[in-house]
């Protein structure tokens, strides 16, 4: 491994939070919050540390796939710890742990919390908190990328670790441009959003921080009920409608930019999320009106949990942890799927189970007909034997994580539903799960060993699991394939 | 498709079990049980529906997969239907879903039971009860295809529908030696553990229908409390080692008959098996004996709950639903993983959990190092790629069959915990899940149409997933392939 470019590269990261470490701490100053010290201190660590890194240019400069997932891994793992600082020296989150863990799943856009009362955290922290889900959404590497010159050949392999989905650089031949295009559809989605917001008369402040969290597929909210603690029917459908813009691959937005909407409404992908959100939106709603709710309040209810649950923001209007069986469970199988590859979403992603359904009918065939010979298509061409293959892997490999994770957690002693469902909101990157993680509930009566297992998990499932399994890979360290 | 011989090869598998009928008919008359009309009429209308399919000999006798597939699926159906009428018709289980779900239950060796008090069953019902599992637990076409003169190629298509496992016919070349053997290995278990249990004091009628329940990995106790019932700690062990031999690979036994013992002990399944449930037995004693429960006490608890639920038996020595959630996570995932191919288990078995962990390293070992070639190696040899695949849609398939059926369950408005595990220990031929369809509970709350789901999930698991979903598929029915 070349670990002078590894540690170069992770430098640079650490100065580029350092600069975005800026923002809260003007933040600090503008909202007299007294923690202006504690943004002051990480800003610092963060230069010493980013500057020792960086200082050596490496003389060999090529770096291999293994380097960088571990790039990506390393660095997610540093930022959370750099970033938990504000939340620990400030006071606020007294136990260091509790703090890396809120930043976990702010960059990893999970939007778990351990906070029992977040009403209490200053604006400053509770703006850091929410940039982080926006930092996190896109992906600081690939902002790194976009604004580091560097040659091709190694971002790409940073990317590829990093950008979820298997869609990467199709857009446009050069890395650099495609992730500024990327960053700027980003960027105007969530100036929209928060305009539509404010006009909406929601404080500017708090439209801010919701378009944050809303664009990164984050969920942090800075209310203790969430999003209906606005109570605007609104600002609800705003909400709603941008986590399904944000969970929608980015690539069909520059298409349209390059005026080839047509081929945005053929795509599969888009057909499928849409269909799965239509289909769980009415099957909701129809439980809860059996249950005795109004039918308007049904499908608004219903529509917004959907969008939240699907695209893994995790915002909530409304105690879905008191909802029918049935519609727990549709939430509990979108935690599972999640958004399409290539958004801010996190989850299985809705592109994976329609390869999965598809080889699942297509053994069916070849059973039929064993001599037939039967390709995966999707967008009506053929999905290559080796992308099928890792497909199905994936999953499999993702429900091993999760079963190894709940075991940790199940230590806790926790009832059944609260430890299944705490890890799969947090390797999907939901945030809220069932019962005592619902959504009026938190993380905070873990123990250590079951946070940090949460941790793994969130991190796991944002890098779409292997560079997080690599760093417990003794060949991944082996000099023999360094 | 060639209708006929299907009409054919079903028809004799019902007078198979017209024949199998007899036995509980004799019991009948020899407990004056006030059934035997039951079951002259049943035998009866097997004797007369046989008769009609198997009166005109096909001219064409070749029938393909499909063929095969179809032959499977129909002809358990048919059996459940046939054998549900001695309950039904003597009005000990008044209500035909329920003895149709009771009888599906059986054959499918799952173990799941409708019966809210069994102990008021007459012995003649409660032997065919038990009968059933160990009908089903070798496949009855097996049986079909051992005393049934046959050439070879048509009787391997329906062999490979119904045996477990990517194993068959690797034994010895001639298909029907081979089902000899693996039957009369059966039967020299079974004989051997009735003669263990009588010695030990469990009077015969309970020593062979309980033999007969462990044999077929089935797990319906005739007392409503299992074995637990027994009190005696003899028959718990006993029946608790011969669960785990009958969860084994029957090829295994066949090698140490023809003196490849050396071979067994190098195995990799059977390695996994047994460390499996050496791994699962210490979680669940020591978070039993953290719970405050004696040492040895929680030991003999914990390994006679694993051995039970790992082959999918589903016996109960204690209620399991009471454990800590350690213990009962433990109890879910075992669920999942099953017992060995080629075995009288269910589950997704552990040849395939094996090669699913092993692909899920290879592919990280692969994004380490992408220029490797890296391949999966069960028992020293490569496995093909093909067969990774299908490993894995398999899978991701039992996944999604498990997920569609917990929708439907869900509309009956149970708890979460009722509603996921019984599907799971239904697609699974487990028998007990959790909570409400914990090993005290049963399965006669639900609705109709659950009760049919889970049939239906019941069946799938038993003959892998693909004859029942085959006969959904209107690609199956197409005259274009027929």
């Amino acid at each position: 491994m070349n670990y002078r470019m590894i540690s170069y590269y992770i430098g640079r990261i650490l100065l580029v939070e350092g600069v975005l470490l800026i923002f809260p701490a003007v933040g600090a100053i503008i909202y007299g919050d007294n923690t202006l010290l504690a943004f002051a201190i990480t800003i610092a660590a963060l230069a010493a540390t980013g500057l020792i890194a960086v200082k050596q240019k490496p003389a060999k400069t090529n770096i291999y796939a293994k380097d960088g997932y571990v790039i990506v891994a390393l660095s997610w793992i540093l930022m959370s710890f750099f970033g938990a600082m504000p939340f620990f020296i400030s006071g606020h989150i007294p136990n260091f742990v509790d703090a890396f863990f809120e930043t976990v799943s702010g960059f990893t856009t999970t939007g778990s919390t351990i906070l029992t009362d977040v009403e209490a955290l200053p604006k400053s922290l509770l703006f850091w908190r929410s940039f982080t889900h926006w930092i996190g959404g896109m992906g600081i590497l690939v902002f790194v990328i976009a604004i580091m010159p560097k040659t091709e050949s190694h971002s790409m392999h940073v990317m590829r670790a990093e950008v979820p989905g298997p869609t990467v650089g199709k857009l446009v031949s050069k890395l650099r441009a495609t992730a500024r295009i990327l960053y700027g559809i980003y960027c105007v989605l969530t100036l929209v959003q928060i305009v539509l917001l404010f006009a909406g008369g929601m404080p500017l402040f708090d439209s801010i921080v919701t378009s944050f969290a809303t664009a990164g597929t984050g969920g942090f909210g800075i209310l203790s009920n969430s999003i209906e603690g606005y109570n605007s029917t609104y600002a609800e459908m705003v909400i709603a409608v941008f986590m399904l813009i944000f969970g929608v691959n980015f690539n069909l937005y520059y298409m349209i930019i390059i005026k080839q909407g047509r081929q945005v409404l053929k795509n599969e992908e888009l057909r499928w999320y849409l269909g799965i959100v239509a289909a769980s939106v009415i099957v909701i709603a129809l439980s809860l009106i059996s249950g005795g709710t109004h039918a308007a309040d049904a499908f608004r209810l219903s529509f917004f949990q959907v969008s939240s649950i699907i695209t893994t923001t995790g915002f909530s209007t409304t105690n879905f942890d008191l909802w029918p069986v049935v519609a727990k469970l549709v939430l509990v199988f979108l935690m599972f799927i999640g958004a399409c590859a290539g958004s801010t979403g996190g989850g299985i992603k809705v592109s994976r189970l329609i390869i999965l359904v598809k080889s699942g009918f297509r053994d069916i065939k070849k059973a039929i007909n064993p001599r037939s010979v039967e390709t995966v298509k999707v967008d009506r061409r053929t999905v290559d034997e080796p992308v099928v293959k890792s497909v199905s892997v994936f999953f499999a490999t993702y429900m091993l994580v999760a079963a190894v994770s709940m075991f940790i957690v199940a230590l806790d002693g926790q009832d059944i539903v609260t430890t299944s469902t705490s890890v799969i909101a947090c390797i999907g990157n939901i945030g809220p799960g069932l019962s005592a993680v619902g959504p009026y509930g938190n993380f905070a009566d873990f123990s250590v060993l079951s946070k940090l297992a949460l941790c793994f998990d969130m991190l796991a499932g944002r890098l779409e699991l292997i560079p997080m399994l690599m760093l417990f890979s003794p060949y991944a360290w082996s000099r023999k394939y360094s």
